[in-house]
């Protein structure tokens, strides 16, 4: 099967072209979603089709017809082959919850992608990466995070590994401008909180000072500004005033994980569009 | 705006056509999706798209075009209006909060719909209805629910009243085989159990007896078989040890009533689509 | 019924000793919750005890001994007959969900409580108190919060209201550190966000910005500080981006309205403490 | 610390009783709940207090006193230390999420338990015991359940393992009487469903076949009855009509290795109470 994604600015005869040229080049289509903002100034228009195209030959003129059309449409596509898993590069500190969340998904076929590499700034989950055989760079924090990321990349090049997008699960440093625009729209994090609410350093410590009845997690994308970046997803808990902050790390712990796997799932199966800092989700 | 909804048995080039057909007449597409059941050997295409018709006529030559392509394709389809409002009859027996939800969300504009008439076994809830000038049909129970469907027949006769669909809100008797098939996939029940859990009488008492650790309500389309027609929607409240059946009925109440309006609203903008006993719901 | 509410520095023995002290007056103990804050240097103890009294002597005396008890323990507690309705002034501005919610769920019994007066900045909700015979006091804002409250306290005296506690269900004004002192503890808001996200002005529009996948609405007590107040309960709703501000609206006002009569129910049921600008609730 | 778990027929002065008697051994209380049945002719205490000790003569002499105590109130009571971990045989078949998360938050803290062996009808999973370093039973099933259990007893005999409670984490065989009467009330089940809806066989398709909008999953204590133990613990998620037998079973999978967990926690911190085949439990 064949994802394709297409956005433009929203505009009559969109669909129709589109799906014309899918059904003169023989393709199936399975399945289909779209979305204008019909809000602001600007309505922007954008799409998600799955379908089957009849040949190599078929794929490779949409490809052609889709480009013709997305350079007067002012429009932008990606056409994705699901039988490729896409390549992560997982960064991790200490804690092991989302890693191994990650890993059990991969392994039952539920999450489909490649782990790469594991990345950290301690050793500690050094026996993880051993036990599924995967190469683990121990990359301890330097005095600015740009000197440790070009230890990093170069680890990446020695190895001779292709990454196609990155996971930040449960990593605890800052990255650098430098290493989020190498990566650009394609750094997954997880934050430990309802984001906008706890951003920064110890959610959970925030949350039970301020006495909240819920604690959430949020996956979202990384960019420039700490905690940012637009939201992919979120999900929450209940607390009460008997848990302490260990009985809430712990039920957060739940739902990091689960709220991260879910975005990465998003992100494989090319579900997720990005516009004017927020997500579009096709599901 | 206009909601077409279609489905037929799939094929290729199903999107291209109608889209063209669309594109064809400059209507302007504002929201669409499709489905199909890839399971089976039958596979069935659905679709709902919203549009923006150029000018009536090119909402006439549409609609021709459709039934033209539908009649090939063995499709079914259907236009409607969304400035149209459609009519209910309300259905009650003693309990008011599924009544007074469905009146508030109307007040509010939260469900687009006109409420045209009351009917009831009982007449406890006489005054709802006269405070909100709305007419009741005080139909009490005889022998067997033809007689009694009559006599509401004839009032709606008498009263002048055209409807569109039937919301039974916590009416505890069951209908005639041939009310059902006048009013077929337009009768909406909510059944105050997560189905196919507690179906028939005293689902709490049940959920009680039983020990479950959460109840639901399932809103659905009445067909011939008691609780067992298409289900549109579900949701469930979480109860512990120490809620009585009071206090469960109490808590599921909540639930009975937002699952009613949802399915009530999600029917008003025809969001909901049938096949094999099954709903397709478009949100 | 009498609920007993209780709450003193940690130490050993306070759960014998006021067990005792109902036993010897042959009391019947139906419910009971305790809990320690085992946090901070200041341990401190909080217990809820339901029991029926043997006599109105009996009840006297339990009293007297809790009293004597309390001194020697530093302790602060309350009896409560749970036979007599709490008095519950409601404050709205021009939203009447939250209202017809308290309305409707007060009606069904499911709220315990006596609305005795409905008091708004704006006449559109006059309709809504004259059809439940409700006194309706119309108190246009003034340039300041004061002097509309001296107004608003007038009229209290002049209709002979006796006042338990404050209900803020949608009131979107402001309230003045001396009327927030004059029912201290005992005025309940509800804020249309998940604190502490979205504080302030037009919480859904910040959401909808912001891009977030769920919204939710606090209920909480006011202090001085602008929702900043100790929060009794939270609840959300999951929004998409196909949401625009009206759906993120609709969808907002089923929370608030659940989650304000939600803590309404348990304030008066006596389940709340406060401590330490945090709620204890005992279900 | 010191968990006691009471039950006794209901009376006066059952707390006091048995406060007084941890007060006298200088006990100090951390944590109490207790609840009566108020529902049927023969009301039912339970209570779960938290204490710690003085010293082990004050935990023997709270002990003593609790039994003369409860012989003359006909009640049943346990004490336990949480500090010795509760063992656990783990029986799977063929599929490792429950298995994973179980030993996932056994490692991370989360739960407090020995896993002392994995029993399997197939060897597929003795990898992952033999990562873990757990001995790993591999017992096929035979023509009848007793033959292939004496098989299982005999080995537990053999490696010389004491065990306290049984979990079936998606062990697809049912267990025979005398079993399951070895384990009473401490043979804990995840089945794939929102009990009582499907039980048997292939509840995800059933719940595909029926069309529902949530799929659950239920951890119950064993009884001779298939699937129709006492509920522990319950939860759902939500699946739509996209939603193909594949998908509903990897939703369903996160919900029942959460669920088998949250049961399997509650247990271990004897937080449940059983009467009457309904659990009462102390969150």
């Amino acid at each position: 099967m064949i994802v394709l994604t297409f956005s433009c600015p929203d505009r009559k005869g969109i669909v129709a072209s589109v799906s014309k040229i899918l059904f003169e080049n023989d393709a199936n289509i399975v399945e289909s979603n779209q979305y204008s903002t019909n809000s602001g100034d600007k309505p922007h228009f954008f799409m998600r089709i799955v379908f089957e195209p009849e040949s190599p030959q078929g794929l490779h003129s949409i490809n052609q017809k889709l480009a013709e059309f997305s350079s007067v449409f002012n429009a932008e596509f990606k056409l994705t082959d699901t039988s490729v898993k896409k390549k992560a590069a997982v960064f991790v500190s200490k804690e092991d919850h989302c890693l191994y969340e990650l890993l059990w998904q991969k392994s039952s076929g539920d999450l489909f992608i490649d782990i790469v590499c594991i990345i950290s700034n301690h050793n500690i989950l050094l026996p993880v990466a051993e036990s599924y055989r995967l190469p683990f760079i121990y990359a301890p924090y330097k005095d600015n995070p740009s000197r440790q990321e070009e230890f990093i990349k170069r680890e990446f090049k020695r190895l001779n590994l292709e990454i196609d997008f990155v996971i930040l699960a449960k990593y605890m440093r800052v990255l650098s401008k430098n290493f989020i625009n190498s990566f650009c729209q394609k750094i997954i994090n997880i934050h430990h909180s309802f984001l906008p609410s706890f951003p920064g350093a110890k959610p959970y410590v925030q949350a039970y000072q301020k006495g909240v009845k819920l604690v959430g997690a949020t996956a979202h994308f990384v960019n420039e500004k700490l905690d940012d970046g637009p939201i992919i997803e979120q999900d929450i808990i209940r607390i009460d005033h008997g848990d302490d902050i260990n009985e809430i790390k712990r039920k957060g712990r739940i739902v990091e994980k689960l709220v991260l796997a879910k975005a990465v799932k998003l992100f494989t199966e090319d579900r997720i569009l990005e516009h004017d800092n927020k997500t579009i989700i096709f599901e």
